[in-house]
């Protein structure tokens, strides 16, 4: 029986999943294993710290399903585990592979480097198993096949990360290679038919009998991979649909039902209407957190809620054990041989995105910049958002039909975007035809966590249209508390300078700094800067202390609730007495 | 009484232990908290992002004692982590301040962002036990001061990071601040003088009586801050002293009793016969790991070893628990009183630096490089220097009198020192006149990870040479495993755009890139480099594929354990049989 190393193995499967291109740091403990990402045909795409690296894996899973990085034991991990969680979080399948010392040198006890200056070697990927599904450290060549199987069908099962130790002398041992026959699970068992028919019925009367029918569309519905379910359901009922700020980018939105973005009390009063008056709310890949419900002002009668999750179906107070997925394939099945009898699927009464003021004059505010780059996005457009400013404003834009994009709502890791972008980039490229042009929106603190990851996209010939928000500080933490604190301040970059220090070699272009609506208007008529020819930067200064009214109004109800501590501290709030 | 917050309780608890600096990363959770560093009277010091907040805390500690700094829960604390393992392994005492969710919030089980999306809040509290010596989030104000005062306390007395949470709800809390006036305990405990008498004239009898006395002193040796006393000692004693990578930079090299650096295999051939036939070999603060003995070459008489730790004293086999530092002073002090009868302390018989090809010609090598930084480094230098080859070489360079150095050879995560470098030059500011320039001297792989760090040394006004060891890549990694490998490509930085990129506000310098012996003398010369009147870069392009002596011998070892594990993986290799 032919024979493989463990490291062949992992690398195998990882193809067989259709990733191409793994990320990481090369460091000690890792080397003889990253040959093997060259021997067996992927390729690898080094980062300049492991924060990327995780990110950029999770960015590449985003669009190309599943994603890999590698980084050395201990000093290397832990600096990914921030991404690590925020993919456990979002449900974005990682695997993260962590080159681990040799077993004979742990199990002799050895004090080795990135440890804690002990012979402890389980401390890390313990504290891992709190932020991923599988854990797993190959210390055995006679189970490593059977461990790599478990913790990447436990990743595709669950959507979420796994981790994977490989000992420096584990990497190269030779394993039958058999079990590379038998796929990987990658379709989720199906429903039990007797109980998914009852669902069916049980959502077909909800849909015929209630009066005012809305569905949401959240975060989960894209990792749950339902996008084409989803719009392919609006069609057929025509039920006002609303995205939430994690679901931006979902639904397509030159549907006439679409109804704009739903965030608690900070969304369009008719919007808030909608969903407070509903009688059947179905709502899909729920994440009812603070961000996505506007500070949890989210007002809707729970009785009318129709969850949808990737293993259940909630309909009012009844919990249904079933994937969401082979639900509504069978529910538009069914509607599609026997439609509904009810009339719906008029066009809103309003405007699905926000009114403001967009005179195209005088200094750049967040409104016409958001207004403006509603003009921008075109179809093929994969973009990546930034939390903050960018997400809020993002989800006030108008998105034309095949814009694509994400944020990281839940888990709201500043700095995720551009980190993510150098991996979703990378994969819009392999993807080559099925999307256009790569777009980061970020604000500058969140540029300035990760400024180096520009390099990767030089030299990975990324060419990415970066949208640098300058406002001189973090603009939706300051509105969020305080309009001056000294704190916020941030570092002055030169942003013309940014592609020169980190690949001149590289054709790029900047554009900026742009401080009007005049010079945003006759920016977006550029061919040069519309295209994708080169990586390109172009940096927006916008109006000090101005933020488009979502944010506004988020950032009065965290004062609110700040104000709130500082004046009535918790009840038992003396000490001793 | 008089009542305070609480967060005004932990800031001037951070103040009464001579912190005048909070690093960190503002974001929400924490803003309430950080308006009270100001009203406080300390400085908030705000970084780009979590890593580098958490090791310029720790380079903070190291030249002031104690560091601190704020993150918000969640993702901004999990990127931390790596920093706050290596502080936990290295005993460097940082508190880890993470602003909370609120207990309200908390307790009502709502779905906040930062979470796993789920309503687990103590998910990552749990993973900081493993890498802090003590936890504790402030759910409580009646026991909020004694729970800081507790970690605190445990922080000075282990010398190791502590982790306390602060919910936005708690740190306006108002608390009696009668505790305060209780100073926290910065000495240890004392010895039990009978056991402390026992252990003294157990040393003097070995120090009188083996015929081949020898010191070597290791990272611990300073992180217990007993420094001076080993220095005593070694004038005392006239016993041949060595220090380990680790250690580099405590000894005073002008003594004529200094004999180098010790590194197993690695060392110098008198260096390594000293240790081998050493009959009494007084260790302090040792690390016995692999990068620091010369990847586990070490080869000494395990009998003749005497350890000195932070609270025991091992002589031979036997272990005593007593503290070190008070045991240094009663040993000195004895000594002082009553000298030793032996004669010792003439000059050492060989030069403690290695014998390298110095020719001040030609294309710039290692050697050279070493040789020539040996003459740039003067009294009042503080030096941070990166893992890898900058401290394998930096190992090799004279210290004059005065010159203070430290690395991170045990938790070795590349990037720390860029990071390390804006707490500690900022300290070293703080504490004028104490020290003159700071040094950084980084491989630029390791820049990489972290080169927005220099906005921050730019903005606190900071005026550090950084000297960049440019080989085109991680050297010291190529060096270890293979001369051309594809994947250890870094990008090609334009290092005088770097200063106009991260701050062109500033006054800044750049010398290079420097590529021969020649301009490097020339370069050494030029007292507007040797200043430290802003900040400065040094891009120094090294031989390819060249390094010095010591990183070379290392490189070899891994060789030869990689080739191993890949030639003979264990026994139980094969699958199935």
């Amino acid at each position: 029986m032919p024979q493989v190393k463990v490291g062949d193995y992992l690398f195998q499967r990882l193809k067989q999943i259709g990733i191409t291109s793994v990320f990481g740091v090369p460091q000690d403990n890792e080397y003889a294993l990253l040959d093997l990402v060259f021997t067996n045909d992927l390729q690898f795409k080094g980062n300049p710290d492991e924060l990327v690296a995780s990110y950029a894996a999770g960015g590449y899973a985003r669009v190309k399903n599943y994603g890999a990085f590698v980084t050395t034991f201990g000093a290397g991990e832990l600096s990914a585990y921030s991404g690590m969680a925020g993919q456990y979080t979002e449900f974005v399948p990682v695997a993260h592979i962590v080159g681990y010392p040799a077993v004979t040198a742990r199990k002799a006890g050895f004090i080795m480097h990135h440890t804690g200056g002990d012979s402890k070697y389980d401390t890390y990927r313990k504290m891992s198993t709190d932020i991923t599904a599988a854990v797993t450290v190959l210390d055995n060549p006679s189970t490593a096949c059977a461990e790599i199987d478990r913790c990447l069908n436990t990743m595709i099962y669950e959507s979420r990360p796994v981790y994977i130790g490989v000992p420096t002398d584990i990497a190269y041992a030779a394993v039958f290679d058999n079990s590379l026959q038998i796929p990987l699970a990658l379709e989720l068992s199906q429903n039990d038919l007797e109980l998914e028919h009852i669902v069916i019925s049980e959502l077909r009367t909800w849909m015929e009998t209630k009066m005012k029918p809305a569905m949401v569309v959240d975060g989960n519905g894209i990792r749950n991979i339902c996008v084409k379910e989803i719009n392919e359901l609006a069609k057929l009922t025509g039920f006002p649909i609303f995205v939430t700020a994690m679901g931006k980018g979902i639904v397509n939105e030159t549907l006439p039902n679409f109804g704009g973005v739903y965030g608690g009390a900070a969304s369009h009063a008719e919007v808030k209407r909608t969903i407070a008056t509903s009688d059947a709310l179905f709502w899909f890949g729920s994440f009812l957190s603070d961000v996505n419900t506007g500070e949890l002002t989210s007002d809707f009668d729970k009785t009318a809620f129709i969850g949808f999750q990737r293993f259940s179906v909630k309909i009012s107070n009844q919990m249904f054990d079933v994937k969401t997925k082979y639900v509504l394939r069978a529910l538009i099945h069914s509607l599609q041989r026997a439609p509904l009898h009810r009339k719906t699927g008029s066009k809103m009464a309003w405007d699905p995105y926000p009114e403001r003021d967009i005179s195209p004059h005088g200094p750049l505010t967040q409104d016409f910049m958001w207004h403006a780059l509603s003009d921008f996005f075109q179809k093929g457009d994969y973009i990546v958002s930034e939390n903050g400013s960018s997400a809020s404003g993002i989800g006030t834009t108008r998105f034309a039909k095949g814009v694509s994009m994400y944020n990281q709502t839940i888990s709201g890791s500043f700095g995720h975007a551009t980190r993510a972008a150098v991996g979703c980039f990378q994969a819009i490229k392999e993807d080559c035809g099925r999307y256009g042009r790569g777009i980061l929106v970020t604000g500058e603190g969140s540029f300035h966590l990760t400024v180096q990851a520009v390099a990767d996209m030089l030299r990975f010939a990324l060419k990415p249209i970066v949208f640098i928000l300058n406002s001189a500080d973090h603009s939706v933490e300051r509105l969020a508390r305080d309009k001056t604190a000294d704190y916020n301040g941030v570092a002055v970059y030169d942003y013309s300078a940014i592609p020169q220090a980190f690949g001149s070699a590289h054709q790029t272009q900047y554009f900026g700094p742009i401080k009007t609506a005049e010079e945003l208007t006759t920016l977006i008529g550029n061919p040069a800067v519309r295209g994708n020819d080169c990586f390109t930067i172009i940096e927006l200064v916008l109006v000090q202390v101005e933020a488009q009214l979502s944010v506004s109004i988020a950032g009065a109800a965290v004062d609110e609730v700040d104000e709130l501590h500082k004046q009535k501290p918790s009840a038992s709030s003396t000490q001793g007495t």
